[in-house]
């Protein structure tokens, strides 16, 4: 009777058809983005190509057998991807993010690497109990810690708890503003409570490495065409080289990592 | 002090941002998708161009005012783009969406007319409390009944309640599927009770127009390439044709629609 | 062992009991009422029997096989009454109960056909999940718009969302009056989420068509027992008699109802 397909089978169908990417093209480490420019810079820096032009997702992996996939936006598609790499149970995966600083020590350009975020999303409801954190592997942001502190070009990047949400228009609600603040988040964005959660439920080895690039809190930093094409201009090439030079490490030192789910 | 953003002038500058068409170039009635597929056909039909193609969102609205957005998947970017579309406050908006299955009677290629969506997706908790419905607006979905039923080319549509969850990989969990069995829904997708819930908090009449495409409760119904492909190839251009008539038909009864939140 | 009675079986004894009126007494279409007058006037009409006038609920059927039945005022009663009607099975359940307007628009005297209705009152919990939406039968409404539509002496109908609450005395409950406000609900009353979530449990097509007899969010809305009589005589008749057309209406076209749960 028991005909019901198992996450693993489905992940398999699933992961190709939405990546345009065979399962065996994919390496043991993938980068995580939002964005197709980050998959076409990485594309261009290693002469490789991009599969899934055509898909939901695109996809590209290096000869080092580092991965980056545009998964899209939100925390549905965060948690999807999630899924369905368990179809390849990389030994790391590293979201990179752009999100809204809270703090005026939070500057657009730096760096957070977040130590936990807060569920504010829902779909993590959907994997484990609210009560339990979403919380980043810790070798995972240890090793992207150290290659942050190595470059010269970084300024201080920031520590502490990201909120995570589905709204995008929130900056006039006065009180969201105050559940932010109460809650002492340094960033909020969309999708990193959901992939530490499904990464954990999933036992894929996570991180997220988010650039700040507005701070939405003050009118003037509500995003806009202007500020957004600036941010990207600045930081994207610096934030796509530290994760790539911080799975890579990984790839070289990957026995670490094993036997913890944190 | 109260320099804080109101909802309306943030709309007002992130509409054209996400979409690349200026405020101006929006209709009174708006057709939601979150297929690009959907807007090509209805700018080929109509001959008008494509804003957005190196947007997140693209648009296109043709000589009778009406105009089709494709806002992307998953119920964040549906609360994004009924906040968004605040900035136009259009008479109404109708999404065409794609659906599972979850009753033998809703097969695929049958049009859902839903009376009712189950939040199950967190978006919409950020925006009204949790016990209020998630509701179509009656006369509108009249008007697209009204269509339906004249379509000989359409089977007997359904009506009855979908399931909205941020989830796409849940065909294998059994107690996933125990909740939906319980709650009766008769179809599962990611935006239609956000649409609904958003759209009331809003002011915008709304409505969806949901075709199923897959089957996903039965291992064979799960949807793989060849099954999509083959439901876009048979349904979509009536799909599309139902969700054009309806809206352009209600323009020239637009004097009914108003007074009425639901 | 298994000597537990059914539900069935329960309904069979009860119903009878509750009622004083035999099983095959009852006909196949079935108006419900909070008010002893209404199950009188449609006795005079039909010059029919009343039964049960020394029991908890009073009951009348007329020779075309439409069933009045009095049961009560309050969600326990119309939880009764809808598990007792499993006894039947009926084809369709209207009730025709009065409501408190929460909005200028909707009027004392004037109609509401609830599009659905807010679970504030905790009975409809013990029989399906808090998630599942409280919502009429869309054919059943259907015909009794028409109906509505057709009687020159009514003015417009609303619809929306009504707010069903076990409390009576709330006028000065600043809290709960900012809930009704969130909720967007256009009525208050005792009985609607109720009827609708345990008919779609019990999977009895149900309506409602609810009459606005106070306004009680202003002083002197609050329902008197002159602001009531009132009411009474303008009102009640209509409300009836649209009762009593719709569903004899639908017995009429009574195939057109099955297969629908909802």
């Amino acid at each position: 009777m028991s005909r019901r397909p198992t996450k693993l089978s489905m992940a398999k169908n699933w992961l190709p058809r939405y990546t345009g990417m065979p399962l065996d093209g994919f390496g043991d480490h993938v980068l995580l983005t939002n964005f197709s420019a980050y998959v076409r810079k990485f594309a261009e820096q290693f002469g490789c190509d991009i599969a899934g032009l055509d898909r939901p997702m695109q996809a590209a992996t290096n000869s080092a057998g580092l991965s980056i996939v545009n998964f899209g936006i939100g925390s549905p598609n965060a948690a999807l991807i999630m899924d369905l790499l368990v179809a390849k149970n990389p030994k790391g995966a590293l979201f990179l993010g752009k999100c809204g600083g809270l703090k005026k020590s939070a500057e657009i350009g730096r760096f957070i690497l977040p130590i936990g975020a807060i569920r504010g999303e829902g779909t993590s409801d959907d994997y484990l109990p609210s009560e339990v954190p979403a919380l980043p592997s810790f070798k995972l942001h240890k090793f992207v810690s150290q290659k942050l502190v190595a470059h010269k070009a970084t300024r201080d990047y920031r520590t502490g708890v990201v909120f995570t949400t589905n709204r995008r228009v929130w900056e006039h609600d006065a009180q969201f503003l105050k559940r932010l603040e109460e809650a002492g988040a340094i960033a909020i964005d969309m999708e990193t409570a959901t992939i530490f959660i499904v990464g954990h439920k999933n036992q894929i080895a996570r991180g997220a490495l988010l650039l700040v690039s507005d701070f939405p809190v003050v009118p003037e930093g509500v995003k806009t065409e202007e500020s957004d094409a600036s941010v990207t201009e600045k930081w994207v090439d610096l934030h796509l080289r530290v994760g790539i030079e911080s799975l890579t490490d990984i790839a070289d030192h990957g026995e670490t990592m094993k036997h913890f789910r944190y």
